[in-house]
């Protein structure tokens, strides 16, 4: 057991909310807005306002946090930040910005991590390793802004990303607590890597823009092989099965592959906090803002096991087991 | 003590060598050579083919670093990727690509990490975390081609950086082995972010390279308050001081740099081993090659200790203190 506790989280949606049939139109799409809706099940999401950054929509949500936690940002040993497009910056990492917003030089190492959707719980796994060894408090932080990186002409992109963060705080849980990180699985496929694709404009010489460069059913398959292999690895590891599982927070990428997902292992919606119908794909932020919104809307207790399991670009598959202390 | 071994390393430079006078030629400078050389400390560098990518570098050095362990790529259990210039995309992370090529593909968990020249000790901290609770074997390249992103006319980084990769193999010791990572210092100081910048290309529309928006002094400044804030952190986590240790892999952005950190501390120039002067600036992979070349050029016995100490763009400063096995 990595011993850690999650103290607090939070979640913030920078900008406004935009509706799936104001984006129809600026895309012209010629299929109905129900047909649409239902396709991706997405309803609506926010873009950001012009001037809004990586950074600053990190620094709001990891304020929000820590307050919940009630730990000063001066207090804060480790920022670990996540973001699947390029963040606001290729030099230094845009964590500093972070640090800097929130008064945290010089008290707080901070990085830059990048596993596309899995991002969030690749720094979940660094900061309860940390924690565990005796790093703490660490703040992980997935801050997204897709709506900078769509276009209205490539609609399959469009119509699915928005931008949000979202915040866990991480510390030393009190002796004798059972309550931790008891399994986890990390995997990537790199053959797999065009599913989702950003490349680097100033390699290419051009704008760059995300791209879906698979169709949708391939990937789908891909997520599903993905998904299998963590949630079998954590089993094995852990002993247990869903039925001791008392909630799942999966990455959400559009709401047909939520709604696969659940199907495809048996799990009870009651144990899952849907929230892609009004986030849309948020990219590494979406198991952030999952794990935020199940602490705000259900009755988390102590005993209770979280797995937290994603698949993303990479491919990247991972996931954690988490207990509730 | 973080219990994880070094259990081989490696390094390699893509491309070819390029003299600083072949560069003063090219960037029009009107300083004699032997000034050039005198005020940057490099005479020659390695700049990539065409081609070659962050990638394909790191792929090189990672099958040089498992050879030498005599571990097999698809026995490795995590692969964790750095660099200081977006990789070779945005998303997913080019670390999947690593994977690709060496037939690690759904056998090894990989990420990428941005901590600018810190990044490889970033790295190999969180690889030592993993090592020290279960996870093991575990790589940790740094792959830089700083020559994509520099150009004649803007002479100051133009004359300094260099493309290398190294990587570090980490395994769990044998039982009872006094082997690992004593002590470790990582901080972050946002406000002075803008001494190395690269910017995201996406977002200002233009062609982005590695810029020095800040004087060298006042860089150098910066520089010298990070390391003495990592080195008196150590000392007072391990009870050791500059007497107990070895060796020393700084970084080495430059050959004047490096001298003035000899000289701060006060380090014998037989506990260093200098590879600026042919290597070049070479960003998050400067620590990674110095600890290749140490092991490679030099007699490193069980029971020495090196110290492992960067800083860089963000401003990032960080460092390790090993006990070799």
């Amino acid at each position: 057991m990595l011993r850690a506790r999650i103290a607090a989280t939070a979640a913030y949606q920078a900008g406004t909310p935009r509706t799936t049939a104001e984006l129809a139109i600026a895309s012209a799409q010629t299929r109905s807005i129900d047909e649409l809706q239902r396709m991706i099940g997405i309803d609506s999401r926010h873009f950001a306002d012009a001037g809004e950054t990586v950074a600053s929509q990190a620094a709001v949500v990891v304020q929000l946090a820590l307050d919940k936690a009630g730990i000063a940002p001066c207090d804060v040993k480790r920022l670990i930040l996540t973001n699947s497009t390029g963040f606001d910056m290729m030099c230094p990492a845009t964590s500093n910005v972070v640090l800097d917003i929130l008064g945290m030089d010089g008290t707080c190492g901070c990085l830059d991590i990048n596993n596309a959707c899995v991002g969030f719980l690749s720094g979940l796994d660094y900061a309860a390793r940390m924690v565990h060894t005796g790093i703490s408090p660490v703040v992980v932080v997935a801050s997204e802004l897709g709506s900078q990186h769509i276009r209205p002409d490539d609609p399959r992109p469009y119509l699915i990303f928005g931008d949000a963060a979202a915040a866990a705080v991480l510390t030393e849980p009190e002796a004798g607590a059972h309550v931790g990180f008891s399994a986890s699985h990390f995997g990537n496929y790199g053959k797999y890597r065009e599913s989702v694709v950003m490349y680097h404009a100033s390699l290419t010489g051009q704008r760059e823009t995300l791209q879906f460069l698979k169709p949708g059913k391939e990937i789908a398959k891909l997520a599903v092989l993905g998904l299998r292999t963590v949630a079998d690895d954590i089993f094995a590891q852990s002993g247990l099965n869903w039925d001791a599982v008392d909630w799942v927070v999966p990455h959400q990428p559009n709401g047909t592959m939520l709604k696969d997902i659940a199907d495809l292992f048996g799990i009870s919606t009651e144990k899952l906090v849907p929230m892609v119908q009004y986030v849309g794909n948020v990219g590494s932020a979406s198991t952030a803002v999952g794990l935020a919104e199940l602490y705000r809307t259900r009755t988390v207790t102590s005993g209770q096991t979280i797995l937290l399991i994603g698949v993303g670009g990479g491919l990247s598959y991972g996931g954690l087991l988490y207990h509730v202390g």
